[in-house]
């Protein structure tokens, strides 16, 4: 999606803080943090949001929740942590392109 | 796990407001909505949090995933939903058996 902020962040068109990266996955640090670690989750496809997801997308959706803990973990956040998606308008979203929200605060 | 209430429900000696079943997951409404609609979706085997999956948990998260959006959908949340998960005490986890919050308005 040539368009696409997130399309473009693992593109390295645009910075990000980087907090992981592997052939499907990417994750970087949220500019707007609503708390004091706060990135995001995102597949390197563009994915538009998670009601777009289908069977074909369980796997790489499983991923990405098996490597949150690992990586709220590497970011600090020892005691536990929040992951959250927004899909759709509707949900809160603001750029479509699928993310996992993953925040909280270090102990 | 004989003390879970989250377990309880599942084998149906604790009453719930179903939402939706099958062989693997299990989902009903929350007895404290944040929101008008909302739901949790939850595996009906013992997990305890999201930091206690690995990589044969992948499966049975995407498709949790990839449920919540249908169920979302059936429930109202035509224009959209939010999904969230917290792990940890320190995440705001109160249930420790992995649960995932769908909730949102009807539009």
């Amino acid at each position: 999606m040539s368009d696409c902020i997130f399309c473009k962040i693992v593109a390295g068109e645009i910075p990000a803080s980087k907090v992981y990266e592997d052939d499907e996955v990417f994750a970087f640090h949220d500019i707007r943090p609503v708390a004091p670690v706060h990135f995001l989750l995102i597949p390197k496809r563009h994915v538009e949001s998670l009601a777009h997801c289908g069977p074909d997308d369980e796997a790489l959706l499983g991923r990405m929740l098996t490597l949150a803990p690992q990586l709220a973990r590497e970011q600090g956040l020892a005691e536990g942590f929040k992951t959250g998606i927004n899909t759709g308008r509707g949900g809160g979203q603001e750029v479509f392109h699928l993310h996992i929200h993953v925040f909280g605060h270090k102990h």
